[in-house]
């Protein structure tokens, strides 16, 4: 029997202590408040009010509709809400910077994507947290689900089993897999380095980066540069350089290290750091100020992590042109909400089988081009709020789909 | 490569011919211009206009939440949608009267279910539609997607596999597990029961019932029937009366016939009707009439097939006091809506861990008693838009919850 739950348990929430920052957490504050109930409803888009409704939008009419897709399996895609609605799927270890909380813990997050892909890109989502983190299960289950669903975004799953996962799941179904944690992270930051590059007079294959982080976002930043042309990138894990022969790379890692690092580096991130034109971080940490002393002049530098960047913004302006970090309060914020609403509106729009790299491509392209005709150092990649990103976004991926041959109209 | 879907070949649903009537099924009748798109919609409930609600509903907000659930697992039903989202699952194997026609074809039932869940309980509810018919494999997948749930309704899932799905899910899981097709009808079935003794002068320890039909809606009724203290009843299937000791019964059929059908019989359905005061079809089929002829006199008949009741309500009007149907546009219709929604509404607004045969006779009793003033031959059970329905339904289900133990607050 589980312990009752009322207002006075609720308010031992008070007691909780944040693990990160060490705050108590207060329930009754503003973040508490909104969450309470949760942020999110489904909602009916035809009316029920009386027998005569009733009998078209369930029996016996709908028994007309479950007919003929049964006759047309296709049709499922026009007479449901299928075509419209993807799963938003955690296993809950890899949350924000929390780590492994568990499937409920991830909720909140999950609801929060859910409404973001409704609000940004009109697409409905189901937070869909499994309690389960074996590869095998996770894979057997969404592909058990499937058939409702025109979509999967996974997300907050741990590197490497993400990549397992998304790539598995991508064989067995024909609609689109997109693990946000990487494709997002990556589209959002290729398009700010294009605009970076542009609006410093520079040519992103002559620029060397370098990307702290080898999870599931450093590994897909550094897949997109290199299919951008950038000149070369390195990725550094704990350990330094991410090299070729390394003897302790996971076979991510070694797949990477065989298409980056032209240079050759070996060392530690400092190392690799001197001379480099592009810093990326997605790994928290910090990185010490003499290390972004010995950076290529003019250099740029994407501090991602949330919520203290790798490298303080104050810190990156003394060395680099352009400065971009992972927070609403600074300038240049890199944030997935720039690309998952319009890649999945695009992509279900077109009724694509799956995300291809041509399809990334050309949402970084999309995203990039928002912001051309107004483009500053302060201003490579467009507000969150910016309305015209999720249409260019959306109109992109669908035509990109089209161009390769994965959209079914 | 799935073959291109575009306006040119969803006319081609035109020549669909529907397997049943025969009838040409039109694709821009009302009904599919109803189900086009589908018919619901998942919707924020805050705000996300701009960085600052961005900063409450989801980074760097959220975390702290996400944080205080970790720490405190029964926050999940505060702070997320969970306590009030039902996750509608089917294999779709045993959709409406078509069969199994699996889960994609299924879905517009789904989400038709979901949108009654909303209108008449105010509990969010999601299709899920699996691509799996194995006991075993429906059970893993509900037990693991879980976390994200408050309930699971199954739905239209064949016998006997219904049964013991929805035993293994209630033994794996601490939240409310419901297989409509079985306590819905057998609720409403009993509601209408009760009345219909009641505005007849009888006591229902004194009625034999006989159910035509040993689905899970007929083995649910038989069962909930003997709970309501029914005088006697007997289940027959295609081989006639379900009787202990039969030696083709499967398990579940040998189970109901230990506990019904005192009267030992052994023969046809027309033999059970000799004499039988009340006849409750779930079966689909034709009763002839000179079996309804030897029913006794002032009986009950509750023909509750869809759209061909087992008995025409004007052949049974001949021999019966009280006539019920599945049907809209016949008095007294046996409809799960009237059930389900508050059910559910009640077991998640106390959190209840299961849904007992106390809270299903609970229901029954309080959907009996919201027409007991207006009580007549013709009422015996309300409107499905009798707007009293849900709110009374819900509270009894609450409160037999707490008084059975089940309710976590």
């Amino acid at each position: 029997m589980l312990s009752l739950i009322n207002d006075e348990e609720v308010i031992v929430a008070a007691e909780i202590i944040h693990p990160n920052t060490q705050d108590t957490v207060d329930p009754v504050d503003a973040v508490f408040a909104l969450h309470r109930g949760g942020k999110m409803e489904v909602r009916a888009t035809v009316p029920v009010r009386d027998a005569d409704d009733l009998s078209l939008a369930y029996t016996p009419g709908v028994a007309r509709v479950c007919t003929a897709i049964a006759e047309q399996p296709e049709l499922v895609n026009d007479y449901t809400w299928k075509s419209n609605v993807v799963a938003v799927v955690t296993d809950g270890t890899a949350v924000l910077g929390l780590g492994d909380i568990g499937p409920e813990a991830s909720l909140p997050v999950m609801e929060g994507k859910a409404i973001l892909f409704k609000q940004f890109g009109g697409v409905d989502a189901v937070p869909i947290a499994l309690a389960c983190t074996d590869v095998d299960e996770i894979v057997e289950t969404v592909v058990r689900m499937a058939p409702s669903f025109g979509g999967v975004n996974l997300e907050d799953i741990s590197a490497p089993r993400c990549f397992e996962i998304e790539r598995r799941l991508q064989d067995a179904l024909d609609i689109p897999i997109f693990h946000d944690d990487q494709h997002g992270t990556a589209i959002v930051s290729t398009a700010a380095l294009w605009n970076a590059a542009k609006v410093t007079g520079r040519e992103i294959g002559d620029l060397r980066a370098v990307i702290s982080g080898a999870g599931a976002a450093g590994i897909a930043i550094a897949k997109m540069l290199v299919a951008a042309g950038i000149g070369d990138v390195s990725v550094c894990d704990r350990r330094g350089v991410v090299y070729d022969g390394r003897g302790d790379l996971t076979d991510v890692k070694a797949e990477i290290a065989a298409v980056t690092n032209k240079a050759g580096l070996k060392g530690s991130l400092a190392d690799a750091l001197n001379g480099a034109d592009v810093f990326i971080g997605v790994s928290g940490g910090t990185v010490p100020e003499e290390a972004v002393a010995t950076m290529a002049e003019g250099c740029f530098i994407f501090a991602m992590a949330n919520p203290t960047p790798e490298i303080h913004p104050e810190v990156a302006h003394k060395y680099a042109a352009v400065v971009a970090t992972g927070r609403s309060d600074f300038p240049n914020q890199i944030n997935n909400v720039l690309a998952f609403p319009g890649i999945f509106a695009g992509a279900l729009q077109v009724r694509a089988t799956r995300i291809t790299e041509g399809m990334k491509l050309a949402a970084a392209q999309a995203l990039a081009g928002v912001v051309a005709d107004e483009l500053t150092a302060q201003k490579v990649i467009p507000s969150p709020f910016d309305e015209r990103v999720a249409p260019a976004v959306t109109k992109a991926v669908a035509e990109a789909a089209r161009r390769e041959g994965v959209a079914r109209r």
